[in-house]
């Protein structure tokens, strides 16, 4: 394998989405079940890839009138054993194998605990899913690369689903979702193309920030965790504003600056980071459907507008795994199979 | 100047935990204000160091029983204009100047949606301290090195007091704190001599993990955000557990981990995360009370025990700031005043 596993779950992931799709009815099932909790919290929880995903449900949710959200701590329900009231909590734990150990307990102490459990995983049937009260069966297919691609894509969906549904909105989440499906197909093609003279150009790169703000947060956080884990680039994702409170003045002409620029309510504040960082001397790779804001950037990836802030993430996100997956090539690595990963992890 | 500014704001630390103490009574007053409240969760909010000290507060609070506190998304508030239900919550804003524009909008809504606010400040009579129904005094003394050190220590102690406070335990953290304070006055000489050849053997790194779990996931925030603003570092903290899902797949002799290790019940996850760095050739720097507990480190720089893990976290981030502050002048930086920096950051 060199990469070749993870470029097909790439392309895939338009298909995986109509997949989730099937299941629509259960998911406003499961939207309406949160919906009658009328929840003080909702607490995501996940790991890796799945913890961006949930960066990204602090929003789809956060934006709900009155809902707050947030990426719970596992640490302080599993190893301090502190005294969490659940009791109006809904849970949301994402899990692509369902096998994670500490999320798996999380969801049995805050079941115990009253909340509301709702597992999101690949496997229904694995730990997580039965310890959880209800189960959003991710249908991702198979995903054999290690680094997950269609899964978080998919994370996403359901959580937009979920969003959506727990305010009667969940039909138009769907059909958006489609259209989102179709931009991709069409736009994969070209995509791929794009990212190859950027890739050949940080061949030497080893290190990196990408940058995003709001709902593009969880992008940025994904694209960086991709880029370290396929190919060995110290890419730290950082919120626009962040950037400019610190690490700006870190960079150099050698230290690119990824930005993801979508047309929401956040896009100045990223408009503004990037023009901070190309001050330093920063290469700017500029992606998003609002790309071309990004005055001076040095490479430009622009997606398809997905037509709604909530779903443009997952477009946003295809340039920066289509980039991981070629850099990884041209440095030489098999991003398929990173060393010292399993697709399972069972540390805690 | 050249770094002596910085190093001697942080040799005045245990100074500024004292004057801090002067406090204790108000800090009392508001502790209670907020039990009272018995809020449905706690929202912190801050960017930069005072954003680290939320992460620390986030434990501090959430282990009161029956207590939720979240590092809140000022987008969602500010630039989203989200709907957010304040009427049950209790915030705690974060700010060294009080100036932060975004933390004051966000403070100044969630006043006006019914939140009982408190601004954690080193100036009570800034636009934060206004904006906020209660104002705890940092009292840090004027910080004029554009690197926060003592000011993260005083964020710390003030929210321990408050934690404390909430539970009728302010007393014994306040004594606690000054434990802290005199264990900080005798170990400060050793620990500057300490780092110095850490430093040394550093002085050609260009990217580091920084790994903590629990209580300690701050002060791998605020080392690596030290490490980056001095000294041009591109260090990304990572809960232990993050580390081993994916970033260990980047590591090599030349990308140094440093390993935050206080004896609490996340301990296990930190020695298992720092053993997989060792294991990819990484060097690893252990610092915290139980660094010795990380077979295989390089470079040891343990701190004195605080004798309650709440108050841990004080001492173990000092061997960072001094370690920043050293690498800085080997490296012909000026630590005082970082490039592109300056004290107080008005961009969004």
């Amino acid at each position: 394998m060199t990469g070749e596993v993870m470029l097909g779950e790439i392309r895939e992931q338009p298909l995986a989405l109509l997949r989730l799709l099937e299941h629509e009815r259960e998911l406003a099932t499961i939207a309406a079940a949160l919906a009658r909790r009328a929840p003080t919290v909702v607490r995501l929880v996940g790991h890796g890839t799945s913890d961006n995903a949930a960066s990204y449900g602090i929003y789809a949710l956060g934006l709900l009138p009155g809902w707050t959200a947030l990426r719970d701590s596992i640490s302080l329900t599993v190893y301090y054993d502190a005294s969490i009231d659940f009791s109006g909590s809904a849970v949301l734990a994402l899990s692509q194998s369902g096998q994670t150990p500490d999320v798996v307990e999380y969801v049995r102490r805050a079941r115990a605990g009253g909340a509301l459990t709702v597992a999101l995983t690949n496997e229904p049937e694995s730990e997580l899913g039965r310890a959880a009260e209800l189960v959003v069966p991710l249908s991702a297919g198979p995903e054999l690369a290690v680094a997950a691609t269609k899964t978080y894509l998919n994370e996403l969906a359901a959580l937009a689903l979920l969003a959506g549904g727990a305010v009667g909105r969940g039909a138009e989440v769907a059909d958006g979702l489609r259209h989102v499906a179709s931009l991709l197909t069409e736009s994969l093609p070209e995509l791929e193309t794009a990212v190859a003279p950027v890739a050949a150009a940080c061949a030497f790169v080893g290190r990196m920030f990408v940058i995003g703000r709001g709902l593009e947060y969880a992008t940025a956080r994904e694209i960086a965790l991709k880029l370290t884990d396929t190919c060995r680039v110290a890419a730290e994702p950082l919120t626009a504003t962040d950037l400019v409170h610190g690490p700006v003045a870190a960079l150099d002409p050698f230290f690119p600056v990824w930005a993801i620029a979508s047309p929401d309510e956040s896009l100045p504040a990223v408009v503004e980071a990037a023009a901070r960082a190309r001050a330093a001397g920063a290469a700017i790779v500029a992606s998003g459907s609002a790309a071309a804001e990004i005055a001076g950037a040095a490479y430009f990836l622009p997606v398809p507008d997905a037509g709604d802030r909530l779903l443009a993430p997952l477009l946003s996100v295809v340039p920066g795994q289509l980039f991981a997956a070629r850099l990884a090539r041209v440095k030489g690595l098999d991003a398929d199979s990173p060393e010292r990963l399993t697709k399972v992890t069972l540390a805690r």
